[in-house]
């Protein structure tokens, strides 16, 4: 698969994952993952999976509306930048960027080393 | 300096570079540098300028509202994103989001390795 189709599939998943099981995302991060959610720090697949499970809402629904992907450097990563809007429990749509950083882990499969996360207000 | 103080160092440089002499962004790029800009793809520091200068407006200035940071891994990289506006010749303010890869060259000295940029509309 071209990066950009595997980007695609990543994000197609990410968000599949996160709107119907957000606790199954543990399994995408590593001890050395870290994210920025809205600008607080977490480190380490634990802490990250606790920061996602306990946001304080019940239903979620990502449109994902770009996807633009490039080769991360001499490590094999893929930088992953997204846009879109999401709804929590049926309320208004509120656009989101979101940048991921997927290191290889073997052929065809990729952990998220970086995740940083913003709301787009306005 | 800490890693948050040198993302910020480097965009409050970069955009100002960007709104005061376009031209002088190449210096900021190198031979293996990558822009995604609304999509297009851009490879090395002089395709990647002439696509910055060349673009349709005379003024623009940005406004940095948030800007994360995280290490990037073994190579000692660093991942900035940054969300806020921009206005070109005066006309409404638009929201864009932009993520850069910063590669080290030497003691507090990086160059732009990816640089992704979209405009946030709506």
């Amino acid at each position: 698969m071209d990066p950009d189709s595997v980007a695609k599939a990543f994000v197609e998943h990410y968000y599949r994952t996160f709107d119907t099981n957000r606790a199954a995302l543990v399994g995408l991060y590593q001890e050395g993952s870290m994210l920025s959610f809205e600008g607080e720090k977490f480190h380490g697949a634990a802490a990250i999976a606790t920061k996602l499970t306990s946001l304080p809402f019940t239903k979620c629904a990502h449109t994902v509306v770009t996807v633009d992907c490039q080769p991360a450097g001499p490590t094999g990563g893929m930088l992953v930048f997204v846009s879109g809007s999401l709804q929590v429990d049926g309320e208004h749509h509120i656009k989101f960027s979101q940048m991921f950083h997927l290191m290889p882990l073997g052929p065809g499969n990729f952990y998220v080393h970086n995740d940083m996360f913003r709301l787009n207000y306005g």
